[in-house]
């Protein structure tokens, strides 16, 4: 752990643009006291009682009314940080925030980094490591099942899930070491039978977590689909067509790059970013290369690509094979187009559309959802893994657990055994931050706003 | 005066984009009732003092938590509003944003109209007219200046002002009006020479506020200043330097059309528009003849002309001649150019500059001021017009003035004199909206942001 560092931090915690107010959020043991210098109001904000609210005026040192605000005070431990706060809510201007800024910088003030206020709630023992990563998550969501997620774990839905685990661990190998201890009188608190019980549960309950992580993440960072065909199949009309019959468009602004077109849309509260490649095709020119070299990296890292065909051309071997080559065979639809030209040919396929009339497209809605989220749908109840972060301590928090079941099937000494239990529950404590270093915090931290 | 209403509005009160809060205004005598439907904290808001911040959930109608928010409650009348309000500060996320409004709206709230807040603040005698605009001054202000003179109006120092003025000429109009109800008895309470005396004050304190609104308009406002000369006098060089020279550049996405590159600056706290334009020339190239047009308009529209020459082609009387047709003499400044190519030639100018290495070019700031402010500088303390509807009831007022100075002198009934003094006193009130319509009131509000 880290220590606790609590100098005054300012930052803008509202979004610049335009609007009709802002707020500045100051924390820190000193921050009711600067901004009280530079405030004047009714009464002074230093008596004044936690979650108050107070209006006045901040006045710069040549005694001019920056603007009229309402301070709000937060006295600790009760703060979004711990820590004693305020937030200054003004009239929205970047003027005024960059004045009032300056003003508590110029007595002692540090802009704060980004995620630094969470930083400390975590330092602090408000949230864990987790939830604090879900903040993030439930800024960042784009549609509603991600903001679900997010909102599940920043809850400790997957915190309490966690900690149930270590806790098991924890008093396992404390009966371990307490038998260690007795070693001499031979006493055994737990038979070896016992421990792998409790051992194998707890592999089999990582291994729930583990699971539910491409669900998690689909719902978290959304599905890329490439949508691959020949020129002229309708690729074009069926990515208007989802983007028309689509509950919700995120983005209304597409990035068009040369050859691929990226749309976003919510299915179901599932965001998927379409793609519409070039197709692959083999040619000389060096431009058009260029294209088809970036509609194969699109392929490559597509977690679903629709196969298009149409029923005039038939279905293309050659390009399915082709496909192959790129991305797993479990990751492609082969959708058949244009069936209102000619209802009666078989053609093989996943699915028959027509991205006309929209005859089918629904059938593809739910092939996409299974390719992608496997068909699978946990409750909010659940825990869900959806951060690379957490799958990977899980992932070796497992390892650490296996090797202690070795250790116990060959009768190894009960050290070997509690060593590798003790580095599971350390793993699965990095996931919430009872363990931890500076270094992962940064990692975490600095990829969020500051401000928050 | 037009009815208070009180139903409860909405609204987020934050920009849009990326943030750590967002923060979701309320307002209406309902309003705290409202929110306690979906709020589910330690407390019931229903009882909660005023200025008092609740730390709690908002639930959804299937009972799934949308977000852990912090409850802000002002009981009326102490309210930006004058009526019970709600502010809501929610994780930023437009999806939360949305769901929250959204459970508000089903409850019985309704979406606020633009500066609907601010307008009920002033239906509520919390703010007069004047200071109404003021708040989106504020909010809108690019520079310095301009803040500082939004400000001085949200302060009341005009409205302060114009409220004298209207005391003044009340009082006068009441005697007068007392002389016509004791007409019969003959009883002068005022010398008509002290009447004619105290109308032609405070006609000389209209004027005084009339002159300031050049100023004021320029501080609230900006310049308009357009760049003109022959192709490769050093226009765009000049363009160059100030940007890099000036203390801020405001905006970094210039408005770049096909021939007028506009951008913008803040010299000493005024913003600065500078369009740099194709310059006058003739031409029988139809594509070349728009841009020249749109060039002309910018020149008719300037309020400033900077005219380019350079030392090499020297000063061009036929440009400048055309240029008279397009704008007058008092606005344009001559500027030489490029005298470090030669130094000793003393061609005609305002001002010899070299937009290389920037000599000269700290005169042409003091000159581009001068023409644009006219050396003028009213502190803060000063009351300053700075909208062109309170200046044309300004205008308006002491043409009544004006009117009852007249009769006075044509020894008219008390009766005429009266009536044009009531006229002048009912303009003046406009301004701080003593006297109102719905119309002004829509027009005034309707061009504010919602949530304000």
């Amino acid at each position: 752990m880290c220590s606790v560092e609590n100098d005054t931090i300012v930052a803008l915690a509202t979004p610049v643009g335009e609007g009709a107010i802002s707020v500045i959020r100051v924390s820190g043991k000193e921050s009711i006291e600067t901004l009280n210098q530079i405030f004047v109001g009714k009464s002074t904000l230093s008596n004044a009682p936690t979650h108050t609210i107070h209006y006045g005026k901040i006045i710069s040192k040549s005694r001019e009314v920056v603007d009229d605000v309402l301070v709000s005070v937060f006295i600790n431990p009760n703060s979004y940080t711990g820590e004693n706060s305020v937030e200054i809510s003004t009239h929205s201007s970047t003027i005024i925030v960059k004045k009032i800024i300056e003003l508590l910088v110029n007595l002692g003030a540090r802009l704060a980094e980004p995620g630094e206020f969470t930083k400390r709630a975590f330092l602090n023992g408000k949230i864990d490591l987790a939830q604090a990563e879900a903040v993030a998550d439930v800024i960042n969501a784009r549609t509603e099942a991600s903001l679900r997620g997010a909102r599940n774990q920043l809850d400790g839905i997957l915190s309490k899930k966690v900690d149930e685990l270590r806790e098991g661990l924890l008093s396992i190998s404390s009966l371990l070491e307490l038998e260690l201890d007795f070693a001499e009188e031979d006493l055994e608190f737990l038979s070896t039978a016992k421990v792998v019980e409790k051992v194998e549960k707890i592999i089999h309950e990582i291994d729930s977590l583990l699971r539910t992580y491409s669900f998690g993440r689909v719902i978290r960072d959304g599905v890329n689909v490439a949508l691959v065909g020949k020129p002229n199949v309708g690729k074009s009309s069926l990515l208007n067509y989802i983007l028309k019959e689509s509950r919700a468009i995120v983005s209304e602004t597409p990035g068009t790059t040369r050859d691929i077109i990226r749309e976003e849309v919510s299915i179901d509260g599932v965001l998927f970013r379409l793609f519409d490649t070039a197709g692959i095709r083999i040619t000389n020119d060096a431009i058009e290369m260029e294209g088809v070299e970036r509609s194969r990296g699109v392929v490559k890292e597509a977690d679903v690509v629709i196969f298009i065909n149409d029923v005039l051309d038939g279905y293309s071997d050659e390009l399915y094979n082709k496909l192959k080559e790129l991305t797993e065979e479990k990751r492609i639809i082969s959708v058949m187009n244009k069936i209102d030209l000619n209802r009666s040919l078989k053609l093989k396929s996943d699915v028959h559309i027509s991205a006309l009339n929209g005859e089918g497209v629904e059938k593809l809605f739910e092939l996409l959802k299974v390719k992608s989220i496997g068909g699978e749908n946990y409750s909010e109840k659940n825990a869900i893994v959806s951060n690379v972060r957490h799958y990977n301590a899980l992932k070796n928090a497992k390892l650490s657990l296996e090797n202690a079941k070795q250790s116990l099937y060959d009768m190894m000494s009960g050290e070997y055994v509690s060593v590798d239990l003790r580095l599971a529950e350390e793993h699965l404590g990095e996931i919430i931050g009872k363990v931890t270093t500076d270094d992962i915090l940064n990692n975490i931290f600095s990829s969020f706003c500051i401000g928050k």
